[in-house]
């Protein structure tokens, strides 16, 4: 009978036990369940979220499984996709003090589940200290009979030796019941000599054959299931891109064409990107519409901010009708297709005065008292050409609904990935749900969560759905503060939920550092977040070196192209296009740069300087990267290498490949000597030759 | 209708609704709950177990409590004694980065819960907006307006603002509801003008109104309840004294009884002790009884092990003939309160093979093939004298039963407290249950665990229940083990449910700095024991100095109590008896010394001296201790004071006084100079004379 994964084992809280369990002694059976499983990694808010992972990484579990006395554990790794009804098992492996680990692959979209369990083996005990007996010179005829008495039993309990069918093996074939019955025979044959059936005893196919029949009636396993949402390789790996498609034509007084975009296509994926991003595309209100450079008055040439989505034309389900029809849009998207291009649609769940869910839902807005729609504000600050809508309207339902179906609207023209506008101020249950629901039926669909907020909404957010998160990366510009929050992104518990999305410039942030640092400025900020994230992005301008803020000590950009169309010369000879491609080319050459795991800082001397390396999981792929935050002066200095790490011995000759020069170096040593101008190079991107003897990186560090 | 306190939400996890609660819409309710709570501290295993205080000891819990948008939300602290039907509350104090604290203080024995809870407060939110845009000179007639109406709200809410009635308020009295009417009126009066109303908006009188009728029927709760073992002062703090009574007379060839070993007792009351512990008092059996320092041939009157428990005289609930009768034990008991001593006894889950349950319960026992039964092994290791029971035994309830009762049988002699012998070779669950009924019955009973064993296995036994855990003391000798080792056992989430008991020697462990070091040894590891422990203990023998080991490299004693009657000549001048009389008062006199929590490690610049603080919880009581852990040579340098802690002055003189000598010290600055030579003194116990000025101390650290 297949138990449910889901079954709670009733009695786990100390003392209580399940109604129905109770024998006349009063005790509760489970309490003969001797082992312990604990601390089980990853786990997310004791089970409460699932990890992440995309299609074919590996999820290392780990867990302290431990019981009374001398008796050997063995313990396994339960895993399965969601709804299947048995279980697939690993092996947990031994690593000290009492923890155990194992692995399995994902492989399918959608989501799996995972658990371990514990379970006391008798054979093995026994064999341990029939052998430390025997060892010591002690008579062990009483052992070798109760060793015949174990193979015996495993005989008899039918050739599973588990209670619940619900694990599916993957052990060796069962031993035929002959064998098994010839050694019980020999262990407790009296005519043979110890020494023979102690040898007997010691066979490693008697020991995988009593594996396979291992009693588990009185198995422990974690009272959680543990979940897995495995998305598409692009959740984790991508090269995104922003683009204003009104921006894309040759008249400053009317919005491009979505089929003038389109020649745009040719010239985003030349640079080796992935994803193009288009803020919201729909129709843009006109009441309180505002004007260059957030100015309360537009003029009538005026395009307005694309987030103050709705008008005659529709809302949320339209296309602005300067962008052209839904067909446009279609074949936009299939133009995207053929270079290569994901499409990511902004969804900015908020409405202009003129939306049509404010005429036909009023009960979706919060109203003042004297009955005006409040329109957004963050006080003193007021952003008339905005209404917020109330997710907790009484009509609460219907509208939740309908927002959902915006993201299964798009997703019905093609779109599959959606950069979330402001997710924090928006209730984390709708997230939770409305995720959840999309994902089951679309489990290809990425969702990137824009919320600039405090840490702790940020991860909550994250561990609610969100494939991918904008970070504070923007604002981390020193060796310290960037080593500092990327140990914390890669290698703490925040790594199994939250994908960083580096993001070079928003059309919200200019931050300071490009605004002053000139064009080795966005050389360096282009290669950190290329080199730091498996996923980053830029917001076009950026490879032109568009720098000048709104005012002194703003970061918002003069002329915002959110307020009006910016028309751009993307052949300025100055362009960064080149390096950008040459960057986003290394990315999609090298394993290493395709993950956020595997990511290591090392010391230099000049606090200017910031040097990390990143490994692919096989560990053959790794990259040294060595940068010059400053971005005016020349700055040289030492690198100290992870030989051991690596696996090199300190006079051993390393060859590194800087992938953007074509230079080799030879190093040798842990200390080796660097030297970045950034009138000629603002980093190396090394690509380092180990021995050919080493194995996979080491295992990723896990609580001990 | 009160709600029970362990009703989970069944919407807990993402997406999930609970069958009865959904409504047309088909979105749970429960989805309208927008406050996160998450993150609670202290909390242990997910709330597996609970956390253990003693009587009127404080729980500082903290909380992660957000919600989405820039809502101002208000979190409680729920608490009760377990079974009371309404929560207490006190609410909690924001600590930054979405994190709240709050405090209870719990007086009586047994259990308590507690648990978190946040909502949105409306009001708070509505005044702080309200106040922002008047400052920036904005018209806020709509905004007084929208606080009439929730003044009004509150009004109508009928006085309790929450949907259910299971938290009695401690918010002060609702004000009458013509005073909030008046408000509400006020509020909205446009005769009135903005800048009147708004100061009477911002009353602190109308804030505390509206607090106590905050509406909080869609508050969360977190989703679980979490539980607080409250045990007697003495599980906290005690000094211990383990005594032989059959080795309290003055003839080696027979045991003493009751009555002469009770003239001990003013002996081991005028060194200050609290506990007297003793080895197992039952019969020992005479089968394969071990003679002196272990040898397997017992003399007629070699007394044998009092851990081989069991012969014609009973078993676990009677007394070994030699000491006396049931009521000699009761006497002894008796005259034992009239010192003021509490006496533990020693609780061995183990058999001789003449123990009654032997012949009268075969069943409770492992047995061979050949049908005998299996006596005590750690392979190669035999102990012929003991035979382990069978928790595992088919008859494995009535076992448990007759086990447990044990421990009812000795309570019933007044008996409190109970050391237990190698609790980690018995199953987990066996003591969760046990112990749990027990302290149900009598939460007065105090269990010390005696697990030296694997780290993981000793904190799952402290976790199950045992009020108090020996530790690794025995093994931790120089300064940088020591540091490490209290350091976690004290400033991590370890010390919520783990008390440590520093036993300097045990009858198993002469360590070799105590066999090596001289008198000045005894004199280091007693000073260490009684400051870094608020609960210590030492084995009769140690303050008379006995350190010689069976043979060079063992840590057993030779001529070990355990296998021999040992007659001691406490009147020897030698002994530290006055050492520890002194000691023993200094922290009957010293709050500081009777919490584990409080310590800090402070740097030296020698590491022969290991300097450390215990500072009592009001943060009043200070002692720094400065020991030199060389017991061979004099050793001098300079102690680091935490003077920013001690809110002290670089430049102001502060007065230590040294408890044990009497002696004054002017000191001044971070940094001063101490010198210790073992000739002369062990150690510094300095009482610190803090400035007046001084609160509480620094809170402890919790989780950010």
């Amino acid at each position: 009978m297949a138990k449910t994964s889901t079954k709670k084992s009733s009695a786990h809280k100390a003392g209580a036990a399940g109604p129905s369990e109770r024998t006349a002694g009063g005790l509760d059976p489970q309490f003969l369940r001797r082992v312990v499983v604990e601390n089980i990694y990853p786990e997310i808010d004791c089970g409460r979220f699932p990890i992440k992972r995309t299609t074919g990484e590996t999820v290392l579990v780990s867990a302290d499984v431990h019981t009374d006395g001398h008796d050997v554990i063995g313990a396994s790794l339960l895993y399965r996709r969601q709804g299947e009804p048995q279980w697939s098992e690993v092996a947990m492996e031994p690593a000290g003090n009492d923890r155990y680990t194992g692995a399995f692959t994902v492989h399918a979209l959608g989501r799996y589940e995972y658990t371990v369990e514990g379970w006391i083996d008798r054979f093995t005990t026994w064999r341990l200290e029939m052998s430390k007996k025997f060892g010591a010179g002690q008579d062990v005829t009483s052992e070798l009979l109760e060793g015949a008495q174990l193979v015996h039993r495993a005989l008899q309990a039918g050739g599973t030796g588990a209670d619940d069918r619900d694990v599916s093996r993957h052990a060796p074939l069962s031993p035929r019941v002959e064998q098994l019955a010839q050694w019980a025979a020999t262990l407790g044959d009296p005519a043979l000599s110890p020494e023979r059936r102690v040898v007997i005893a010691l066979e490693s196919d008697l020991q995988h054959a009593m594996a396979a029949r291992a009693d588990r009636r009185r198995r422990t396993r974690y009272d959680r299931v543990l979940e897995v949402i495995v998305e598409p390789e692009r959740a984790r790996f991508g090269a995104w891109y922003e683009m204003f498609p009104r921006s894309a034509g040759t008249d400053a007084t009317r919005s491009a064409t979505f089929t003038e975009a389109a020649a745009r296509l040719s010239y985003v994926a030349g640079m080796g990107f992935d994803v193009l991003y288009l803020p919201p595309i729909h129709p843009i209100g006109r009441s309180f519409r505002k004007g260059p450079n957030n100015t309360l008055d537009a003029g009538p040439h005026d395009p307005g901010s694309p987030w103050a989505i709705g008008g005659e034309a529709g809302g949320h389900k339209a296309v602005e009708p300067g962008l052209g029809t839904l067909e446009d849009f279609d074949r936009f998207v299939d133009a995207a297709r053929h270079h290569g291009l994901e499409i990511a649609l902004d969804l900015a769940y908020q409405a202009s005065p003129d939306h049509p869910y404010v005429s036909e839902h009023p009960e979706w807005f919060r109203r003042r008292p004297d009955g005006t729609i409040k329109y957004a504000e963050n006080p003193p600050k007021k952003y008339q050409d905005i209404y917020p809508i109330n997710f907790e309207s009484e009509a609460w339902q219907a509208l939740w609904h309908e927002l959902k179906s915006v993201i299964e609207f798009w997703i019905g023209h093609g779109v599959r990935i959606f950069r979330v506008d402001n997710p924090h101020t928006k209730p984390y249950r709708f997230w939770q749900w409305a995720l959840a629901e999309i994902t089951r039926e679309h489990p290809d669909a990425i969702f990137l969560a824009e919320a600039f907020t405090r840490p702790k909404v940020m991860k909550y957010l994250a561990k609610s759905g969100f494939s991918q998160s904008y970070t504070y990366f923007t604002w981390r510009n020193t060796s310290a503060e960037l080593t500092a929050y990327f140990t914390e992104l890669t290698q703490t518990e925040v790594r199994e939920y939250m994908r960083p999305n580096l993001f070079a410039n928003t059309p919200d942030i200019l931050h300071e550092y490009l605004q002053r640092g000139g064009r080795a400025a966005f050389q360096v900020r282009l290669i950190l977040a290329a080199t730091l994230g498996a996923s980053y992005g830029i917001y076009s301008g950026y490879e032109l070196g568009e720098n000048v803020p709104v005012k002194a000590g703003s970061e918002e950009y003069l002329d915002s192209e959110k307020y009006q169309i910016r028309l751009r010369d993307f052949d300025d000879p100055t362009s960064l296009a080149e390096l950008v491609a040459r960057v986003n080319t290394i990315r999609r050459e090298h394993p290493a740069l395709q993950r956020d795991w595997g990511l290591r800082f090392h010391p230099t001397d000049n606090s200017n300087l910031l040097s990390y390396s990143k490994r692919s999981e096989d560990g053959a792929d790794v990259l040294l990267m060595v940068v010059n935050l400053d971005p005016a002066t020349m700055q040289h200095g030492f690198v100290k290498l992870p030989l051991s790490d690596w696996g090199i011995g300190p006079e051993r000759t390393i060859e590194v490949r800087d992938l953007l020069s074509e230079e080799r170096y030879f190093w040798r040593g842990e200390w080796n000597y660097v030297r970045l101008d950034p009138q000629a190079r603002a980093a190396h991107i090394l690509s380092v030759q180990l021995p050919a003897v080493l194995g996979a990186e080491p295992a990723e560090p896990v609580p001990a």
